[in-house]
Formats: C-alpha cells, sequence, structure tokens
C-alpha cells in the first residue's frame, strides 16, 4: 500500500510503498477515509527539538488523525464488523496499569501514540487495536470523524473530570485560537456557557474565532494594551469563571490568572517547553483557584461527549469553518506548508494516492 | 395597599386592603410589576388536604412568585438600593444551622416560605430579607423575571449539585409537562442535552412539550402502550441517561427506572402524597443508579444559571411559550380556574387592581 | 484436579475429579491457597428460587472468593508472572461497552460472574482473566486476600463514586451486620466516621458489630421499639449523614430515611426480591437526599483503597474477627450448614482436598 | 478591659487598657478562654514588608485565634446564649457577593480578619458576629478549642472541595512542617492516608512531625540529596497522590511537582512572596494533574469536619503535641520571641494579664 513515511532522522517524509498491515488478535485493519493534520505532525515533518527528543522508531508511518472502515478484524475481536466505521483514539494504553485500572486511561504509564511512537496512518490502511476503534454513525462525513480526536481535546478541556460545576451560565476565556482553542469555543456554547471570550493574534484565527462563536477576541500583541482589564470590563467588572489556557506562552498564562474570577478554574493545554513564572500567592492561593493539566482526552467519557456534540446539526456546521483546506494526501508536503505559514486551520486530508 | 389574603380556613381568597408592610433592618420593600401562579399556590387556594395540614398562619397574603422595584431599604441594608429590580427567592432561612453552614439553605431546618408561614406577594408591595432579594437585569421583561423561581426548580432537577456529570450529548426523560416539567426541557438543550423525551397526558401540554423543544412526547394513558420500550426504541436501544421525574404519579416512576440506563441519575421533584412501591433491585440496585430528591433550589448557585440561560435570546423566548395566560391581579380568582381547568401552564399576573 | 462442582439444578454439591483448567491467551491459572464462602454460594448451594432462575451452566465448579499463587500464563498475559499471590475480581466484563468504556466496568452490560456464569474456584486451580487478577503483597495472609472481594463491597457502599463527600467527622448507620455489613464499621471508622451505628437482630451477629467497632448496636426485633427516634438521641438530636443498607429488609428501609439527616445519602446493597413501599416525599425529596445502587465494587478504584486499609495492621486485625471459621475446603457442606444456621460470619475455606 | 494593641506602623505592640467591646445587633460578646499566636501575627508584630502593605487601621488589637465564652449578645443574635463556648471563623464576610452566594464564603470579596482589618481577640473580650462564633462542646479544652482555627486550614488543604476523591489507601507528601504542616500529618492519617511523608529541615519540627504520625520525614537541607527519587524509593516505585504545600519555598515546589503520581492532586497554602518558575509541561499538563489554591477554610463545612477529628481522644491527644509552649497572655512578646527564634511549634496564650 501507499504511506507517508519518516525514513530518516531529518526534516520531511516520503510517500512510499509499504507491505499492507495485519493485524494482531485484538485489532482491526481499517482503510483510510479521511485523515487529518495535528501540530504534532508539523513537529515531526519538521524534525524539530522536540521531535528529535521524543520519537525514536525510525522508518515510522506518520500521521494519528484519521477515519475509515473496517476492512479486517483480528481473531479475538468481538465487538466491531468488517464494514464498521470508526474513527482512533490515538492513545494506546496497556490497560493494567494504576491509571489504567482506575479510569486514565489517557495517563496510561506506558501509553504510545500512533505516528509517534508506532505506525501512523497516513496511509491507504492502518492497524488500529479494537479499544482504540471508536465507531461511528455511518452517516458521518469522514472529514469530520476524523477530527473528533482534537475535539476531544478541546471538551476534556472544558469538561477535565466527572465531576466539574456545569458551564451554565458561566463566563469562559480561552487564550489561543490554534485549532484546539477554536474548536473549544462552540463546546463552551454548546454546554451553556454564557459569554466566550478568547485572545488571539493571528488574523486568520481571529476571523475563525468569531465564526466559531466567540463574544470577543482580543488581540494581545497589540501595545499598551491591560487585556485581564478589558476582559473585565467586556463581563460587567468581574473576572472569567472558567480559563482554557491553549496557547503555551508565558503571557497568556499571566493573563489567564489575572483574569480569573476567585473560585475559578483554569485548564492548561498548551506546552511551554520551558519553566514559566507564576504568581502563586494572587493568582492562585488568594483566589482559591483550581488547575487542571490536560493531556490527551478521558477514555473513553469524552468521545461519547463529542458524539452526542456531533448529532446537533448545528454544531456540525461550525466545525466545517475549521477545516479551512481539503488536500490529497499525496500532496502532504502542500498540507504542511499551509499549516506551517498559517495560513490554514485544519488541513483534512482525503484518500488519493 | 390591595392583597390577596386567605382569611378563613376554607377554600378560596379576598381582595383586601391592608396596612402597607414595613421593612425590618435586613429586609427591603419591593413593589410587585409582576407576579405568577405556582400549583402550591391553587393548593391554598382550594384549600386541600395538604394546605388544610400545612398552613398555620392565618389571616395571610397568598402568592410567592413576584419580580419587582425595591421601594424601601431597611436600617441594615447594604447591597441593594430603592430603584433595584428584584425577584424573591421564596424560601426564607435561619443562615445558621447545619445546612444552612453547609451550603445548602435550600433545605434550612426552619424555613419559612411566603405566602405558606408568612404574608405572600399577591399584593401591592411586599417585604423581602435583603438575602432573598435576588437583583436582576432591569431590562428583563418582569414576567419572565418572576418566572425564575420555578424555572429555578427546573435548573436544580438538572444540576443538583455542583458536581453531577454533564448532560453534553446525554438522552434526558421528562415524565410530566407541568409548568416546572416544560421548563426542564429547553435548560436540558441550552446545556448540551443530545435528546429530551417527555412524557405527558394532557393535550395542551403535550404540545407545549414539543414546542419547548422535546424530541419526542409520549402519552402513558394510551392503552397497552409500553412506554419503557418505545423509549429504548426512540434512542437506538438503550435507556435514558438522566431522568427527571415531575409528575408525581406512581407509573410514572416506575417508568423512570424502567427507561433508565445502568448507571444513570434520576432527580425526584413530583410529590406522591403517600408511599409508592419501588423495585430497587433492577431499578437503582443493580443498574447502579444515583437519586436525587429535590426541594427548592440551590442558594443561590441556582439563580446565577438561571441568570445565565435567561442572557440568552433564544431562551428568553422559550420561556414566553409556557405564559399561555396573562390576568390582572384583581382577576386571581380566574387565574385559578384557568389553571384547576388545565387551560393553562404558567398564568402571569399584572398589577392591575 | 479435585473441584466442588454443582452437578445438578437441585440443592447441594459434589467434590469431583475435574481436568486441569487451560487459560486463554490473556488468562493465568491460580493453584488456590484460600477461598470464602459468600452468601450468594449459599443460595446456589441450596438452589432456592433466585438460583433456579440466574443459574444457566451446570455442571459447573461454584464459589468465586479466592486468593492463589500464579502458576501458568495465558500467550498475551503482560502484568504477571508465575508466582505472584493474586486475588479474583469476580466479575469478568467485556471491556468495550458503554458501561465499561466509561469507567463503570463493574456494571459493564455482559457481565460474567465466577461461579455463577462459569466455573468458579472451590477447586485445586482456577482459570482468571488476567484483569481480573489482582496482585497481592506476597506477605498478606491468603485467608484476608480472599476477603478483599467482599471487603470491596463494603467499601464501595462507603466511597460509590470518585467525589462523594468524605465521611470525616460524619454520623453513620448500618442496617444488617452480615458479612459486608460487619467489614463496613471498621472501614467507616478509618476512614474518619465520628459514630457508626448499627442494627441487627442476631446475637452473634451484634457481638461481632460491637467487636467492629460499632459505637452502638440496635435490635429492631425488639418490640415496641422506634429505632429511628434512638438513633437520633444517641446522636444528639440529629439524624445519620450516610447510611448503608445492607439487610435487604423493608423496615430496615424505613429506618434509613426516618433517620437520614436532611442532605444524607443513602447506598442501597441488601436486595429485597420484590417491589418495597417508600415514602419518598418525607424520606427523599424534602431531605435533598442521595441515594447510590451499589453493585459489586469499583474496577479496580475500590481495590486500591482496600489494598491501602489492609496495609494498616490495625485494620488487618479487625478483619480477623469476622473470619469465625477455618474450614478444609473438602468439607464445604459444613461450612455452608455454619452459614445458613447463623453460627458463622465468615468462613474460610483452606486448601485441603 | 486589657488588650495587646498595634499602637504604631513599626515592630512590636503594647499591652493598654481600652475601653470594653459593644456588641452590634448581630454580634456577641465573649470573654476569652485561651488564644493562640499564628504566623500572621508575628508578621505584624515583627512589622514586616507584608504586615505594612496589608494593615492599614491603627491602633488595633492583635491576633484571631481564641475560645472564650458567650457573655453578651446583640438584640438580634438567635442561635447563641449567654454562656456557651465558642471559637472564632477569623474571616468576617459580607454574605452578599458572588462567592457568599455561592457556597464559598471564604473568598468572600470584601472579606475582613481579625486582627488584621479589625480589632481582634488579644484581649479580656472580644466581639463575634454570631456567624463567626463556633458553638463548641463546652468538654473541650479551651486550648485545643483555639487551634481548631489553623486545624481548619489543615483539613482544608486535605479536603479543597466536598468532591475530591478521599485518602484512603493513598499516599500523602507535606512539604513544610511548621504548625498547619504538622496538624496536616495526623488529619491525613485519621482519614485512611496510607503514608504520610513530610519534609522539613528545622530539628524541633522534623521531631513533632515524627510524634504526629508522619512515616517519614526528609531534611531537603542535606546537600545532594535527590528527594523526589528518596520519595518515590520509600513509596515502592510511584510518586505521592496528594501533595500539601505549606512552605512557600520554591524548591519544595519543584519537589511536589516531580514526587507527584501522574493523575494527583496538590494544595497549595504557603506563600511565596514572589512568581516562582514552575514545569507546567512536565509537572502538571502530562501528569493530568490538579491544583487547588487554598485560603482560609469552608465556612463552615470544614468546622464540622473538625469537630468531628476532635471527637475522638486519640485525634486530641496529637493536637497537644504541637502546643509546645502555654504563656500567659501578659507575656505575649515572649511568645512571639519563642516563635521567631524556632523554639516552639504553636504557643497557647491563657488569659492571665
Amino acid at each position: 500500500m501507499q504511506a507517508f513515511v519518516k525514513s530518516k532522522r531529518a526534516p520531511g517524509g516520503e510517500l512510499q510503498s509499504v507491505p499492507d498491515p495485519r493485524p494482531g488478535p485484538n485489532d482491526v485493519v481499517v482503510r483510510v477515509k479521511a485523515a487529518s493534520v495535528c501540530g504534532t505532525d508539523v513537529h515531526i515533518w519538521e524534525w524539530n527539538r522536540w521531535a528529535e527528543h521524543r520519537v525514536h522508531r525510525i522508518p515510522m508511518i506518520l500521521g494519528h488523525e484519521l477515519s475509515g472502515e473496517v476492512v479486517e478484524l483480528g481473531s479475538a475481536v468481538r465487538a466491531l464488523e468488517v464494514g464498521d466505521h470508526v474513527s482512533a483514539e490515538t492513545h494506546i494504553v496497556d490497560g493494567t496499569c494504576y491509571q489504567c485500572r482506575t479510569g486514565r486511561m489517557h495517563i496510561c504509564e506506558n501509553v504510545q501514540v500512533f505516528g509517534v511512537d508506532r505506525d501512523g496512518v497516513f496511509a491507504e490502511k492502518a492497524v488500529l487495536p479494537e479499544l482504540n476503534a471508536w465507531k461511528n454513525d455511518p452517516k458521518l462525513d469522514p472529514a469530520l470523524a476524523s477530527i473528533q480526536e482534537p475535539l476531544g481535546n478541546a471538551v476534556h478541556c472544558i469538561l477535565p473530570e466527572d465531576n466539574v460545576e456545569d458551564l451554565a451560565g458561566k463566563d469562559v476565556l480561552v487564550t489561543g485560537c490554534g485549532p484546539i482553542g477554536l474548536l473549544a469555543i462552540p463546546v463552551a456554547k454548546t454546554l451553556g456557557a454564557a459569554r466566550v471570550v478568547a485572545t488571539e493574534v493571528n488574523p486568520l484565527r481571529i476571523s475563525l474565532a468569531k465564526k466559531m462563536g466567540a463574544d470577543v477576541v482580543f488581540d494581545p500583541s497589540e501595545k499598551g494594551r491591560d487585556i485581564a482589564r478589558e476582559v473585565r470590563d467586556f463581563l460587567g467588572g468581574h473576572g472569567v469563571d472558567v480559563a482554557l489556557e491553549m496557547s503555551g506562552h508565558p503571557s497568556s498564562l499571566r493573563l489567564v490568572f489575572d483574569a480569573l474570577r476567585p473560585g475559578g478554574r483554569v485548564s492548561l493545554l498548551g506546552l511551554f517547553s520551558t519553566e514559566v513564572p507564576l504568581d502563586l500567592d494572587d493568582g492562585v492561593i488568594f483566589k482559591a483557584a483550581r488547575i487542571h493539566g490536560i493531556f490527551g482526552r478521558r477514555m473513553f467519557e469524552t468521545w461519547f461527549t463529542v458524539k452526542g456534540l456531533l448529532a446537533q446539526p448545528s454544531f456540525r456546521e461550525k466545525m466545517y469553518q475549521i477545516i479551512t483546506h481539503k488536500v490529497p494526501i499525496a500532496e502532504l508536503p502542500r498540507a504542511m506548508e499551509l499549516i506551517e505559514s498559517l495560513q490554514a486551520a485544519k488541513v483534512s486530508l482525503t484518500p488519493k494516492w
């Protein structure tokens, strides 16, 4: 079959012909109907420092976001059938560690990720453990089905645990409107948030944030602005109840804790790559704030929430806004360029080889 | 001033001239701009068995749902001003009992209710403790402002604690579409519920339930139907995640536990007046179900949620659907008849004397 | 190997020689070091109505509580080794249903139970799926290791979810002091409960309840007593914060809701076999009570709690109190008699054939 | 009456004769039976930078921790009587702000603190709002009754919300064994913690930490130690489930996030006085950690927990360990010296003038 392979510890990737994958007893083989490109894929494509440190298995097929159709079953598979439409939960877990045994598979001690630790999905076919194959409504557009994985990140930011307090009537701040930040906006609105305030510097993303439903978008790159004060003014004098840090910028982090209302909560998803300074006294302790570190999405509570959201036509329409480009998978290098140059939000890959 | 007074332990009530109310140090006096009629008011009007047992203070001004404008302040009032627009939280609490000291004022051990334990609000003016005067956006229609109290019951059914799991993508059953059941439907939808299934026997209410957004309404009075099976069929084979019992009928209670998905949760608001039989083994224990008894609404978490919901124009529009009649308060007996004969859902009273 | 087999749909069971078990790819074979007898085993032994209805697979090896040593590994087993000491989680789950995928494996839609749906553990060896083999500290006494399963039921009653409010300083009622009720007493105390009040009619169990740490034990069989009032008097005038219903008796159920403090919570474990009447108005709704149906124990949050408790020497000592008899497994009929005649609390079976 | 007064914006304080206090309508006057010295009192005594910035009202009676007997009631007081034994919740709240109306009075937007914002309790008598007067068992030793307030801080660190997961069988880290850190150790143990690991550099406190029940105390001042590794080694290879940061030292903060188990939670109580660097990627995000900022204690959920703990004789005994000195209140300067020189843990003041 055809696949995009990272064959050297260097930038780029190659379209190659590779053997068809074979399923283990608990695996299914999926024919790819749509894939999509994540920032992580770009890091590995560019072979930045993080990638050099993190990726050990070369050659490796790239990519992790996909949707497709089951074409072959491992001998022990019980809950899926040939012809089922599925998406991939991209974290492969051991199922037996402390975290896996206590309802937190997404932080499995031995987690592996498609396209990072093992062969990925930018190929004609991919192999998924049965557990990782999320069964879709066959009527769901494959392009939307593929972006359920980052949509799950957004949902998990908003609902990091079973029992966080609801969003009903609350005000939400999203710092950073990359794909996951953009996705978080309609999720928050659909779950009852009163107002969603966003920050972003890129004009395309600012425009998309408004289309996704942000009530206001502040550009912190404009000089001399006190965004925390502007946020409070916009909200009638008080801070935000919930803040979602999606940017990985220390200045956004500072904004989050400045703009947070006493008793509020914060989800941290953006990575900072280095230690960052934080005023814990005023930002966290005196405010009795709560902070949630966000990694992946809950397996599989978050997926059920995603499914419920995508069952709403108005929500599905919003989702199409962030797929700014559709590119044949054979033109993956062009997709990478669109993202690197910030011309695209989400690029959907169609199975044309 | 003019007021509707229960002056005898017998059916009915009288329009009387009574002295203007005087505020205590922590009270405010409110000029009534709108009031609304609750089922409890009807019970006391009709002087049924429950009312005879429950009501001790006669003569007493009737009514508890209101909105109005502050016209006088007690000496110790700090957070309100003359001219503020307010609604009433109708439970007056002691503030010092175990429940009040642990975030559960709504089940205060010494709770008093307007129009049940002390003078109510079907009058030109009413006295409220400062704590009970909920400050409204002055632009909020007084008729909507008055029904925030039952809307709070509906919200509290759906979010009985800080930390129940969210509704995102979940399926909800509402048994009984009286005013609170009707209000619960758009609340559930606005908080992300995937589908809302309702049951009701009255044609007017069935029609209103659909207008409020119910995906389907089953009439359990039709012979030979297995509603639990129909609910599951409608939902694609599984039960409901959340059930709200609003009817107080044993058959609806049975339906709730039949139709509940394993691991689901139930809120009980409708009163049964007598012991009811329940299959705890299959309905609760084997299903690992969770049940919440619902009384009043949280003081004042629920009010903030209500405020957030009413800030959404589409939600406000839904609210108007259940106000089927506006009646001058001087014609209260007619309002009572409209409700007793099931011709009305919610009757709003206008301050015409 | 030797095993106790139910070979006919009739009372009793037979010691038989049966083939040694073979592991599937994800299974381990365990040599039994200790087993213990549960009420469910007694029902199947007696072949009562429930058993006749519930048990389909005959012949079948009896029993489900065990501890033992791993002697053989299936081909795909990763986290266990020969020589490991393990106990059995007795619910075998599918891992792919809605409940399993949302952190609630204990209510798997396709659950199977050892000694009920498939061969059990009253044998020289038993086969367990790797997931069900809970690894013990090798120093843990096999007799205690075997009763971790019912101890887990007790813990799950007290902590039915991740996020129930803590027991610190709270007062707890346990109705019914069979083995699980008895185990719940020291669990509640060790987790910070202020006082534990129990009810029981059998003299042996009353005496054991006191040894396990109950502050007081009421006997509801004594005529003319108002136990709810006595409970409140004992607690200084208020009801219990947490009630654990372990008896399956309608009168205990009534007591639970009478004695419950407003805002309290109830766990229901005892089965009632029939519909029971309940005063939902006064018992649940006006009290804003919360009820949890309890089935099994959480997989595997509860097991980690159990492990932590058993790491405390004082807690382990309490556990020995309820093992009133040790009987060679070859004398299983005698063990059954001891339990049926209420002479024993928990009977531990030693591997003598 | 006699009182210790801060009469100048400078170090120290003076024993003065001042007028007896008069209660407002909702206040009670309390005759002081015991008081105790908190680190905050020392800061104000020393008049450090924080104090200079924070304290505006001079002259002011010092102190906030007390227990005493009610000797006079305001006109509107309902729930207390002359002769009641009470302690002080030291945060005076407005009762009407967003936080107060949503169960979070401890972070009231207009909070005032005894001995910081208004006259304190190092006097013969003190005035408390009725709400702030916590009624004690009259048999509780006044010295213990007075330290319920910092004990509440410790409890609130461990149980920051209603719905955190329990401590049963969990491993806990306490960094910094000042009085609140020391108090946290037996609280954690009494609530079921498996092991409590502490860090501290002062020999007296190290010794006290062991007496309070710490399983091990590490001294991070010893060169070349990798405490995070030692913690994991001590716990058998994994990190801590719950970490309580009580020191306000950046190195302890780093240790907390190094030693935390994935999925664990952290409470921050110690103040850092400046921005501190934090590795959010590895310490919080990849670990899916949860952080709670801790301020004061819950009003009054925490007080009920404290009451329940103090009802246990073994817990009361532990409490006496940290009262290393009893000093007549007239010798307050000596008490300050004992604490400043780290010779004392908690100093109890007796009412000798």
